[in-house]
């Protein structure tokens, strides 16, 4: 099967892809006739195709975030590689495709992501904090599996927000040990948690997020999970004004750092001030990681990254 | 008895007066000596005052926000009214003094404040809207009935914030006339919720704030008060995730308007729309009313009120 | 007739409806030929109309914001519905066509507007202050009927600007009720006289803003009021420097409230501080009116809003 | 007569001073004694001053601004130089005293620069712009010949303002020059009536402004400005919607150039482009030259200068 | 031969032009069709341009910023005019044609714009500072005579650079002599050094920036011509700590004023100050002259200026 | 010898202190006298002093920033502690004093930091890079043993600088090990480099910033050390557009972040974002701990820390 980033002009090619996106548009004939606008994907890339003269059925079978079987023709338009799909059919059970291999995903596996994440909880060694991050994690359990952390901002991909705690937790573990201040277990709650909510903001599908819920967009998720944590103290018996409840949502409701990035408060305790440099450090060095893996080598610049002060990345090659 | 806006130089006079201030002080004498330096009040205003010579006894008998009998000299000193203390002493209970009396406090008594809340309460068509919010508001009806809106920013004496619940009410109830997409039980409630943890997020006494509160520092009312719905609706059985619950959570999570301003979302119902405009209103107007009130009459401007861009009020006289 | 609204994919119909915008286009034809590309308009809504081989005569007969007897049949295109004129005339005097029964209006009728605002002028006590405010009404009496209160952002149709006014009328009128220390005269004037000069800052027809006027750029419309004050005075012989002339001068030049927000001066008398309130209250809630009123009840959410933080309004369904 | 930038410790002196500043303050005794602190002043700079053991009569005989002779004695206090006054009293009209000798002002005449600006207006060349720009001159000619550009922030001495125009002009002149596209007529208008309000906006004597005018606050210089151009049209009978009358107020109005600095409009003519730009430039530039004027050569620092981003200059020596 | 600006509808014209723009495109035929789209231009203006049918050598041939002698008709599409091209070739040497009769350019030839920079320089009286000055201006002597001052925003054309320099010594030295507290040394070097390392920090041809150098983006031109003047002094054996070389730096480093422009300290010397002032003021001046060169004398207003509050300049015809 | 926090009311003591701060101040008796109005400090805290009738020999003896040794009584004034300084001599060489023993330090030894710091360096495995950074070093390096990071706000103390660096540089191995495409050699380097120039921008002694040099004020210690790597490159003889000489220079001019925070680049290379975080990290956890050190264990507040949004840090005991 021939990766997307492998295809050649002229290239005749049968491979399994991932129908990104799918519109139904008309020709400039008169009268104009239906085809189908494609974008084919798969982990290494994506590739504008077009598939002329779409039948009644067609425009009934295919829908995006399938999988597709395709045999199609590489040409050049506008200087650009194109697909002409001369054969489509969506993929079938017996053709044993995982949909996860067309996408882009954490490197590491979901499981393992989980795993590491259950075996931190485990290790909290206080029994409240340890009960409360568990009740919240188990309100997005299986959504942890395969949610992006954000849009498009930073970890925007299967898994990315499993993989961002659990990098977060490596740093997180990493000054711990550096500097004895700071109470591990509070600090890696406030890791776990302090996107927890964010499964329930976002209406993701294959770590593709394709818009916020209305909780999302009129609480917040720095909001849902202060609430969460609230829940787990009534379901768990824990005192509302204990200062474990209090840490955990001043950790929670403080992480953006300012009001004008979402935060109604600002980080008073010193794992707050650890828990927000530790997200910024791990966010945009990801977005830089990111940027360069999926910008050619032969590139010396990366494009415009929004949450870089809108810069570039550049190869420096000493 | 004479009220302190009435003093004038050199009159020697006999009340009871509020201790609004007291600190203990060294003369430059050498050995130094201890006074009492003090600020009277009563209602009508506030005047600094001296006793010298205080004693052991005496710096032990004295504390801010007690009422004391003073025989009293007025003095000018750098141009400004002064008191000579010659006589002080604790008001007894047989004096039968209201402490109430030497405040600032709300044009409404607490009794009829706090009556009219609970009409509204009682008003409102949707039980379950009424039950949570008669829920956040038993959690702080006792203090309901002296606290401040804020520590000095409007509202600043007693019984001020039921004060301001109060008024907001009448404006959203003519509001709710004027406009009919308006939902009179959703806007009554988020009236009545808005500030509703802000007796928790302060410490005050007689109307006086002194302090915030830990909780307050580190969650704030706003995310206080959502956590307080989301109290109420496990306690009374309400989904957590229903539209009521949700809008009530909305509109004190975004009452502030802007994020810089502590509001982690912004108004995205009509409702919220129209009580953070209400609150502006009634807020700024009254920091308008209370600035003029407590200017002498004769005094063209008023001092500077930080909420009004720092400006002064002028008595335009036509 | 049949309202724009109520057209579906492949109805033939005739009616009379706005052309509310009006460009001659090439199709992809070589040589190409020229059509006019519409949009139709009524109170209901809008579609776009394509009417192919425009002849030299139809290119001089129609042109934007006249009204047209069409015959057409919709059809879809890219998934939106638009027409297909087959014949098109203009509106005739004997068709006894209205045309602003074609366009977004204020719910009440200009003649009521008008009739209210002169009542409310009339019940001015201050004779001064009262003959200001005409002589200021005056100049744009007959654009009152007619103009919005603004190009996009707020009462932008037909006699939006003296809807309006209006509506503060009654929210000022209430609130002088409420507080006795607001001059009820003064807070009437400056609603009336805070946009005055708008007809004169903004060109525009049947409601719709086509550009600012070169005065409204260069002096805009809060110091063209300032100087028309200025001119009434000396007209009706009245100092310029009377408490009355620079009360109101006062309440234009600062209704806008912050120097980035276009007032060269802050809110420093009572009814200012009123006056710039009530102008916000009244047209961001008019913004949610028409916001909800313009999008589909099937619709949760409304557009993005700009002068409501860019976010779009949900319907809470309790 | 010994200049005050000449006094060193010890010295016995006699001279007339100005009294800049004056307070009756009383000692720390027991009972508290009243003396006079005073600071005195001349063209070279200010000495703080105490006369001991001050009389009723001595309170009632001496104010601020006025000009006295003085018996002194020159003592360190606190590391500073202080003047104990051995005998005082008013200079009297046979002394030949004259103010102006004791306050800072600026370089050149208050006649001289009247002349130039009255030479400049006669040079106009347009009869209309030049009568109005005579109007409003007409309205503070006398107040030009004393008054500051500003309370503290440039040109804050005696003829600061005219002087402020006429160095401005001298740019402007050479600016029409370098650029012919610049209308001269305007350009020197607007820089004549850019602050010609100030006058009025500002109370000040000899040079030093004591607080704002009423007008000055409620309306600001450059709204008053702008009402002045009005009245100038309509008492020379020039059209108000003339395109002199709106570029002279569009010249004004503009000047500060941004919202948030008191402009209600941006620069959008040629000149008030040059006109905001002249401004900032003469004006920094004698913040700086004053800067370095009054601080000692021995300096390298000049004090934070507030209107340079609160930076001080460094005397580079090469 | 024709000049851009005064082709009409259905004129047929011989003449040579500037390629600014050249893109093969396809049409919307089955099979497409290529196609070049161009932009062709002269000193005058500019006008789109269509090479319907162009072979694989065409293709090869033309390339943007090249001379072509073009045979074309000019016709209306989309109501703006359009050149069909009949007949294209490349200049050839012997046409005769020069490269920079076809662009905007300053309007003093750069041969004279160099040289007054080079006498300004020699008149510098200070040994070192000249000949930092000339060290640093050797490094991009040659780019001089070509280089724009600025991508889009000010003096984006032929030599650009160069007459910004120009007419900012002649304002420079206009205001050493009004003001004698300016070292006339250091502003010329400052003004000369201010830009210097733009040609490095940009690339360019014929005036046109077409992007950023890495070494731009990377270090930015302030701090370029920082470490420009550390290579001159370490070269030309002038101490580094020297008040001289400090002072070039701080004018260079400092202006752009602020940090947010770009500065990472501000002015703290006068000529600092008169730098950045001189800077701002010849800038803005420019732009506003070259937008109303640019727009036809039968517009009233210009196009939206960035640099200046994205306002227009209005031709105020008096 | 008794530390100064172990000082209590009426305690009798001798013992050797820092003379942190000493000004001569005269008494309010009449003639007034001299004392020595001090602050005594040593590495547990500070305390005022008086020493009342100072000799001129005593105020030619002392001056601050040595040691002495004093025989005192603590006494209460103003509810504050306060030393009576009975009798005074400075230390002698042969009491055999270290200085540093009486003031706040980094926890590990200088001489540890600068070996760690060396070992860094000489583990750089690219020769000019590490030439280059061993260059800077070399030119700071004696101030290096004892410079604080900033005057207040953050590691102000003695080696506070080397300290920074060592911490960074642990967090930088971790990332290096964490993320593969992170170039150790550029990080470490941007570490070591990025605040190199702060002991020639600020004027310290004994870790205490005095004052801000000429050259830190003029030029900062950014563009400084920009400047000190092209002077490294010069004397190495290493090409100064080389990649490494580039990326050094980015990494140094970008730390900041932004513009408003004194970087006039934004960080463009990988290592550039990940030296930006690192050291905000390091600097924001070293303010937390040292408000949390300095804060007596039964406060639970820190007091406000400016570079933390100016909150104060909480002590939240589980």
């Amino acid at each position: 099967m021939t990766l997307i980033k492998q295809l050649k002009n002229q290239d005749e090619f049968v491979g399994f892809y991932l129908l990104k996106e799918l519109e139904v548009k008309q020709t400039n004939a008169n009268p104009p006739k239906d085809f189908l606008d494609i974008v084919l994907a798969d982990a290494t890339g994506e590739m504008p195709a077009k598939f002329w003269d779409a039948s009644q059925t067609d425009k009934e079978t295919f829908f995006p975030m399938g999988v597709v079987k395709v045999r199609g023709l590489v040409q050049t338009y506008r200087e650009k590689l194109q697909v002409k799909i001369m054969q489509i059919r969506p993929a079938k059970e017996e053709d044993g495709i995982k949909l996860t291999d067309f996408i882009r995903s954490a490197p590491i596996s979901p499981n393992d992501l989980i795993h590491t994440i259950q075996s931190v909880i485990a290790a909290i060694s206080d029994d409240e904090i340890r009960s409360i991050v568990r009740f919240c994690v188990g309100k997005v359990e299986e959504k942890l599996e395969s949610y992006p952390a954000a849009k498009t901002h930073h970890h925007a991909y299967f898994a990315g927000l499993a993989y961002h705690m659990v990098r977060m937790l490596e740093i997180g573990d990493f000054l711990c040990k550096q500097r004895s201040f700071l109470n591990s277990d509070l600090l890696k709650a406030g890791i776990i948690l302090h996107d927890i909510a964010k499964p329930e903001e976002m209406i993701a599908q294959l770590g593709i997020v394709s818009e916020y819920s209305v909780q999302g967009k009129l609480l917040g998720h720095i909001s849902m999970a202060s609430n969460w944590i609230t829940e787990a103290a009534i379901t768990l018996d824990i005192a509302l004004d204990s200062p474990k409840v209090l840490g955990l949502q001043h950790l929670v409701l403080s992480h953006h750092n300012l009001g004008e990035w979402g935060s109604p408060v600002q980080p008073q305790m010193a794992e707050a001030v650890a828990l927000h440099h530790i997200d910024a450090l791990d966010a945009k060095l990801q977005m830089v990681e990111d940027a360069l893996n999926t910008t050619p080598e032969t590139e010396e610049w990366t494009p415009l990254i929004r949450g870089l002060e809108n810069k570039g990345i550049y190869r420096l090659r000493l």
